[in-house]
C-alpha cells in the first residue's frame, strides 16, 4: 500500500515535471505536427468569433441609443463589457485542449516569456489571432456597413481629456490582471494538487476581461488585447485609430511582461498557513 | 500495479468506446424503450419552459418602457439576452442526463450529422421542441391577450434596415457559436480525460446562447433555435413572421452544419505543446 | 481485482439506499437532536438575510428612480432579480450542508411529498423561514421606515390589469421552474453517478429564481417563496398585500406539487441514447 | 481492502487535524519564512488592483452620466456591484492559494477570532491591505485628477437622509453576509468531504461582495472591507469622509465577529436528514 501512495506521488510528480519543461525558443519539430496547425486554425476561429460578436455588441447598442424612442433600450456599457468577458469565458473554454485558449497576443506573449509556449509557436498564433480579428470585424461591416461607419467599428482610441500616458498605464493594468489570472488559474503545481483548476480556469479569466473593461471602457474603450485593436483598426482604417494603435500593443505587452515575471513571487505555493484553502501535502 | 493502471486505462477507453458509438441511422428499437419517451417529454416541458419565461420577459419589458413613468424601469437587451440565455443554462443542467438536454432543433440536427443521435431521435425530438415551444408562447398569450399582441408576441423577424442576407449571416454564425461550444463542451475524448466537464457544460452553453442575443437582437431578435422561432410564429400568426421564418430555419441548420462537419478539425486533441491546462497522458 | 470493482459498486448503491431512505411520516427521534434545531436556525438565518437584503434592493432602487437627477442611476429591474436569484445561490451553497438550504415553504413542500424531509421537519422549517422573512423585512422598515413605507415594502401584489388567474398561474409556473430545478440538481441517481453535482447545484437554482423574477416580476412582483410574501406583507400590513396574499401560497404549493410528483417521469434516469453526457454504466 | 479504506479514511481525518490546527496567538516562526512575505505582497497586489479597478469604474460611471449625451450609457449601479463582486470572485481565486485571498481586514479579523490565523499574520494583514487599498486608489488619482476629485474619488461616506445607526447596521450585516459566506464555503469538514469546495468558493464569496452592493450602495456606498473604506479616504481627504470613517471600521469588524462566533452552531454538520445534499458517511 505504501509503494501504491508512493507511486501515485510519484506520478504526479513526473506528470508536471513531464508536461510543464520550459519550452524551447526554436522547435522545427512543431511544425511537422498537425496539432500546431490545429492550435493555429482554432486560434484563428475563436478571436474571428469573439471580434464579431463583440464589435456587433458595440454597433448594435450604438444605433439603438441613437434616435431611439428608448433611451434605455440598448445594453449599455455593462452588456459591452459582458460580451468581451463572456466571450472569452466561452471561447476559452472551447479551446483551452487544443490551442491553450489563448486569443489574444499579449497572453501568448505572456506565456512566451515564461517560456510555456516557443518563440515559433507564439509568432505564429499572433499572426493566426491578428488574422481572425481582422476578418471578424470585416464580417461585421460586411453586414452593416453603414452602422459600421457610422459608430466607429469598434476601434480602440483614446477617449478626449486623456493623456496618453493615462491610456498606456490603464491598458498595462488592465492587461496585467488578465495575465496575472491566466498565470494564478494555470499555476502546473496548483493544477497538479487539485484536477478542478484547469476545467473552472476560464471561468475567473472571463471575470477578469468583463472587470476590466467595466472600469476602463470611459478611458481607451479597453484593448488589453492588441490582436482586437488591431482588426477594428484595419477595417476601420481611420487615422486616429492608427495614430493610437501603438498604446494597444505597447500596454498590453508590458503588462503581460510584468506578470510573466511575477510568478517566482505568487506562484510555488505549496502551504500556506494563513490560507482557508485545505491544501494537500505531498510526501 | 500495473495491470490495474493498465485495466484503469482500458477501461475508460473502452468507455469512450462504447458509450459513444456512432448513433445507427435507424433504431426501431429506441421505440420500444421508455427512457425514449421520457427523453421526449424533457425536451417538449423544456421548451416550453424556455418560451414561457423568454417571452414573458420580453413582453414585460416592452409593456414597461411604453407609457411607464420611469424609462429605465425595464429589463432591458441586457435583461432579454440572459433570460434566454440563463434559461438554457437551467434547463440544460436539468435535462442533461434525461434527453441530453438539446431544447433546440439545430442542436438536434448537429448532434444528428454528428451521428450522437439516430434519425428517428432526431425528428422526434424536433416535433417535441417545436410542440413545448408552442404551447409556452400559447401560455404567454393565454395570460395577458393585450400585451402580448400589442408586443409582437416575441416573434423573431428581421428588423428594418437589414438585408436578408445579414439576416441569414447573423443566424448561421450565431447558431455555429452555440453548436461549436456543444461540441466542445462534450468532446467525448475531453470528457474521458476529466469527468467535471458534462457536469460544468451547462454554463458555457448557456453563456454562448447569451453572448448571441447581446450581438444579434438589433438584427433579428436573434433566433439561432428554430422550435423557438416557429412556436412564436404559430401563436402569433402574423404574415411578416411567417414571410420571415425559413430565415429561421435554414440559417441556424447551416451554423449546426458547419460546426458538425469542423470537429474532425478542433475535436481529438489529446495533448498540445501550447496549451496550459494540463493534460493526463495515456499509457 | 473484479471484487474491488464489485465493492465499490455496491458500495455506491448502498449510499443511494442508506442515505436516501423515504423520510417517515413523523419522526418524533428528530426532536432530540441537535443538528434538527441548527438546522431550523439556519433556515431562519438564511430567510432572514434573503429578505433583508432583497427588500433593501428593491427600496433603493425606487428611492432612487424618483426624484433623481439620474433617471438611470438604479439597480432596475435586471438588478433586482439579481438580488433574488444570487442571494439564493449564496444561501443554499451556504446552508446545503446544515439544513439542506430550502430557505422557501415551496422548495419544503414539495420535498416533504417526494418523502424527503418528515412532517414535523417541514412544518418546522416552514416556521423557522416565516419567522426569518418577517424579521428580515422588519429590519429594513427599522432601518429606513419613511422609504420602506413610500415604496410598498416590497410586498407581493397583483399588479394592476392582470387578473387573479394570470397571477395564479405565473406563481405556479415560476414555482414548478424552481422546484423542477432543485429536484433536477439533487437526484440521487445523478449524484452518485457524479460527486460534483451537490456542489455545484446552488448555481443553477440561483439561477432559476434569478429567470423567474426577470419573467414575472410585472405582473406579481414575483413570489415564488410564501415565507417572503408573507413576510412582506406582515410588516407593511397593507389590506391589498393580504387580499392577494392568498395567490402567493397557493400558487407556489400547487408548483412545488406539480414539480415533485413528476420525479417518477423525468428522473430515475440511467442511461440515454440521446445524450452527449457520459454515464457510467454501472455492473 | 478494508485495510485500504481505513487508511483512507484515516489519513483524510489527519488532513483535517495537521493542516487545521487552532493557530496560535503569536508565532514568531512565520516571520522567518518567505511564505509569510510572499503572502503579504499577495494581499497588497490584491487589494491594490481592487481598489483600482472598482473605483475606476465608480468615476467612470459618474463621469458619462454627466453632461453626456446617453443618460444611460454608463454602468450603473449594477456595474459597480458587479465590478466589486466580480473583482472579489478573481482575487481571491487568484491568492487563495498564496494568501488565503482575504484582500479585507474583516475577513482577516473574523479568521483570526476563529484562531484560523495568527495576530502578528492578521496585523501585517491589515496593513498590506491598506497600503495596497491607498496605492490603488491614488493610481486612479494620478490617471485622472480631475475627474477623480469631481466625483468625491468612490469614497464611503453616509448618504443623506439616513441615520448614523442605519449606517451601521447596514455595515454591520453587510459583512456578516460576506464573512459568514467564507466561513461556510470553507468549513473544513466540509473540505474534507468534498474536495471541490475550495476550488468553487471563491464564486459564492464574490456574489455575496455582489449582492451586498446592491443593497447598500444607495445607504452608505458599502464599505464591508475597511482597507477599501480607509484608502479611499486617505487620498481622498475629506472632512465627511473622515468623519464617518469610523463606521467602515467598527461596523465591519462587528459583522465579522458576529460570524466568526456562530460557526460552533452552523458548522460542524457532519449529517443532515433533511438534506437534498449528499453526505459520505465516515466509517
Amino acid at each position: 500500500m505504501e509503494i501504491l501512495k508512493w507511486q501515485r506521488q510519484d506520478h504526479s510528480l513526473q506528470k508536471i515535471t513531464k508536461t510543464h519543461p520550459q519550452a524551447p525558443l526554436f522547435d522545427a519539430d512543431e511544425l511537422t505536427k498537425w496539432s500546431f496547425y490545429r492550435a493555429l486554425i482554432a486560434e484563428f476561429i475563436a478571436t474571428l468569433l469573439f471580434l464579431y460578436i463583440t464589435v456587433l455588441t458595440v454597433i448594435g447598442y450604438k444605433s439603438q441609443i441613437d434616435g431611439n424612442s428608448d433611451p434605455c433600450g440598448g445594453v449599455g456599457i455593462l452588456g459591452i463589457a459582458w460580451a468581451f468577458g463572456g466571450m472569452i469565458f466561452v471561447l476559452v473554454y472551447c479551446t483551452a485542449g487544443i490551442s491553450g485558449g489563448h486569443i489574444n497576443p499579449a497572453v501568448t506573449f505572456g506565456l512566451f516569456l515564461a517560456r510555456k509556449v516557443s518563440l515559433i509557436r507564439a509568432v505564429m498564433y499572433m499572426v493566426a489571432q491578428c488574422l481572425g480579428a481582422i476578418c471578424g470585424v470585416g464580417l461585421v461591416k460586411a453586414f452593416q456597413k453603414s452602422l459600421y461607419t457610422r459608430y466607429n467599428g469598434g476601434a480602440n482610441v483614446l477617449a478626449d481629456g486623456y493623456s496618453t500616458g493615462t491610456g498606456l498605464g490603464a491598458e498595462i493594468i488592465g492587461t496585467f490582471v488578465l495575465v496575472y489570472t491566466v498565470f494564478s488559474a494555470t499555476d502546473p503545481k496548483r493544477s497538479a494538487r487539485d484536477s478542478h483548476v484547469p476545467v473552472l480556469a476560464p471561468l475567473p479569466i472571463g471575470f477578469a476581461v468583463f472587470m476590466v473593461h467595466l472600469a476602463t471602457i470611459p478611458i481607451t474603450g479597453t484593448g488589453i488585447n492588441p490582436a482586437r485593436s488591431f482588426g477594428a483598426a484595419v477595417i476601420y482604417n481611420n487615422a486616429k485609430a492608427w495614430d493610437d494603435q501603438w498604446i494597444f500593443w505597447v500596454g498590453p505587452f508590458i503588462g503581460a511582461a510584468i506578470a510573466a515575471f511575477l510568478p517566482p513571487i505568487h506562484l510555488e505555493s505549496r502551504s500556506c498557513k494563513g490560507s482557508w484553502v485545505i491544501q494537500e501535502q505531498p510526501g
